[in-house]
């Protein structure tokens, strides 16, 4: 693998501040494609009338035959079993590799594994702690590293999300039709619908979703609005501030303290929990800092969010956060959200593990 | 997946007690056949004389690429060895998520767990805790959920059991021929060889494995003989109880303090072990309140067993419930049990989960 | 399975003192000619210029839809790693198998374990601790056992090594030519260039890598020269000894304490960690017994290594026993070693497991 690295940059994604809106928007067409062929792979078995197995499209096997590693640091449950489940329908296979398999640095230097997993396996999805570390395992491995999760970025979330709102109606431009993409795939290329301009609120802690958010949401056309208390710690810190801004992202981005102004006007409320694994021991200082941030029908009713508007939570959910009404009511796109998890998964993993054909701007001319 | 499963009842198999006898040979039936179809698959590779790879009959692939998700709250070698490679063989990918992977209704609800782990896999095999935690999957789960053991009831390891006397010639019914099957599938359908009506005596605690047998080998024309020391907690518990006289089936069940009078006429002895993952601590006073019931030569003799009695166990297993004689001497079936978990949970689920094809009675015409 | 396995005695490799020179030349033959027909299928998916997925010659697919158990009592990456995608490409899946998974012996014999598991399971790759361990596995399992690593022997490590040096061209023989196979397999059967007779040194602990030396490199016709310190036990215990005597391998082999001494007229310059997993609490000591062992340029050109020495370590690394400058260097070969443990345990699985045709001599004719 090392002389095909040589001959060829590897490609990586750590947030989607590296790629173009352009290359997102492929993304996206490339998941919402992936999808439909699945599904139909995916559902019970049946038989045609005479006895036999129908004929299905099969979804692509660039990852036939190979292996892509998953160091994980954390727990995870929607991150992994959507890179698994994803690298299955692709024809290959995940390894997942948590703390208890392997620690990252402690028995052997992060550069030495970056390679060792690198010769091995065609891939490393990537759930590390500190971001500098998975800047780390790109700078050694020989094969694409994409970020699963990092202290500053989330961007499989954010996808996933981008997904959810181009399959729903009440987000699509005028004219936009949801059409479901059937037969060849040259004719589906390009069919994503359309979303008009949203209004987005984000109510809740700076942190990695929101963070890919900020980099991404203005470069699409969409508007953010953003509660989190006033303390630097609830706010963006300054690697992600600064990318906000070279990308020209933070004119379309409007913050304040107040979730009652965040969701004025709002399409679209998200949020987050406010105490991740790790953050236990400040639990009682954040509820009380978080006080008054659980988003309820009142909230958004007393600050102005549209009629209409929907519910995105990236999951686990604590009810601090979000009351059940909303949660488990018509307004939430939670469940719709996690599947989406699988499917713009699988895209990455197809277009940058099987066939490395997405890649940083600076060195891509092929996208 | 939601879609789907709003299409049509998702089915789901909680204990034997859910399907008939009819539904119980069907999977019998197939897992015999899969066997015989997947051994030579199995075996090392040859070549022919003229240096070809022999074509042989392959199994079903109704998982192929396919995502089943192993949600196992305790350790396990049998049950979980057994899915995943009757998942492997049947072209899907078993993904384990143990106690360490996933804390069910820790981190998040059983609820949410079940939609999005169900939105991303085609089936749910699970090992919990209580009971009610494994209903509370499958009310909530888009995809069909299978009881791979839980505080009440063990059904594939009953149907694991059956197999292994459908297979052996001194359970047979008079003028049964043991047939291997070989060539089409059509041959071979139905042609289980019968069983004799048989005297199976359970020696030892009241545990899910006997909870299933309550449930079922009344059904299928055999007399229980149990014998458990005479206390509350080591006799079936009242919902266990309810669904054995709700099937008519405590008529041929006769329940004994006394090891000796069970085994009186068995053709069959089985057991378990005393002393489960958990109950560590009660050690001492189950020792104490089991003495006298090691399944012995003696004590089958003395009972009165059939001269050629045969052995069970469903492993693994502690000197304290069986000794060495029987357990490694030709009596014993204990390793064709431990064999046939894997083909009859190969069958449960190309049928459960590859082809939606079982059901519970209620909702089920099709089988 | 335990049927044929009475029809065939089943093969099991502990040791590479278990099989002769041709079975361990033939391995590296079948590893090289997999290395080269598996990098093009693991390469980034392209099309040709007309859109057609070109076509490539698959790897032997003697795994397919198999199934085998790597049972790890001791964490493990390369091994691991190694072991999972070396099975996937071959068609099969790995099931791994760790210390929180399963701990043979404590819940379940050994004995009962082996047979239970090599009946689900095409085959067992264990590391275990003491070696009488995997003895026993193999004693009891129905399907070949490989040693993955065990207190005395680690022959996969080995295998590894000697691909790397077959395929760099300091080690050829004269004439001999780094062919790479292309085409029918039959045109490259033989054709692993030659090496000429090398001197190797080995500066450290006596643990299970220098144990494979021991029985492997004299018998390939190449001299070993060994530094450690002047303790039993860090010289090779008795029952390796035993096994170097009985195959005439103590002939070539020198053994000093003094490192300066071994690295002489060196071709290739060996080490290993001298504080391996579980000996964390003799650390003080070791690092004492081991000081001035370190391998160093100034150490190799004081001893009067060759010239073009080159560098040999089976990670992972502690700078203890090497510096950065060696290390990383040009002299080093250690990330080469690491991508070929997947070469040569994918041929050793391939023959092994697939198509038992790797055999300890006594029970072996067709090799």
């Amino acid at each position: 693998m090392a002389s095909a690295a040589t001959k060829r940059a590897v490609p990586h994604l750590m947030t989607l501040a590296d790629i173009s809106p352009s290359q997102i928007n492929r993304i996206l067409i490339h998941a919402h494609y992936l999808k439909h062929v699945s599904l139909p792979w995916l559902a019970p078995q049946t038989k045609t009338p005479d006895g036999k197995t129908p004929k299905l499209r099969m979804p692509s096997q660039s990852l036939f035959n190979k292996s892509i590693a998953l160091l994980f640091s954390k727990r995870s449950t929607r991150t992994r079993v959507s890179a698994e489940t994803a690298t299955t329908l692709l024809g290959g296979r995940a390894l997942f590799l948590g703390r208890e398999d392997i620690q990252l640095g402690v028995n052997e230097t992060v550069r030495d594994s970056a390679r060792v997993i690198g010769g091995m396996c065609q891939g490393i999805f990537a759930r590390v702690g500190d971001h500098e570390e998975i800047e780390e395992l790109a700078k050694y491995s020989p094969v694409p590293v994409l970020n699963a999760l990092s202290s500053l970025w989330h961007p499989t979330q954010v996808l996933a999300d981008l997904l959810t709102l181009h399959e729903h109606p009440y987000f699509l431009a005028e004219g936009a039709a949801l059409e479901i993409p059937t037969g060849k795939k040259r004719t589906i290329a390009g069919q994503l619908p359309s979303l008009r301009p949203l209004t987005v609120a984000y109510v809740g802690d700076s942190a990695n979703v929101l963070h890919d958010m900020l980099v991404t949401y203005p470069r699409m056309g969409h508007k953010l609005r953003i509660a989190s208390p006033e303390h630097a710690r609830y706010r963006a810190p300054k690697p992600v501030w600064d990318r906000v801004v070279e990308l020209e992202c933070d004119k379309n981005i409007f913050w304040t303290k107040d979730p009652r102004e965040a969701v004025q006007g709002a399409d679209l409320v998200a949020t987050d929990t406010w105490i991740s694994m790790g953050q236990e021991a400040e639990k009682e200082q954040r509820l009380k800092d978080f006080s008054g941030y659980q988003i309820t029908e009142q909230l958004c009713r007393e600050g102005g969010a549209k009629e209409d508007w929907k519910f995105m939570h990236c999951l686990p959910r604590k009810s601090d956060e979000v009351d059940d009404e909303v949660f488990y009511g018509p307004r939430s796109l939670v469940f719709e959200e996690s599947d989406n998890r699988k499917w713009t998964i699988m895209a990455l993993f197809d277009l940058l593990f099987g066939k490395w054909t997405l890649t940083r701007p600076s060195e891509s001319t092929n996208l």
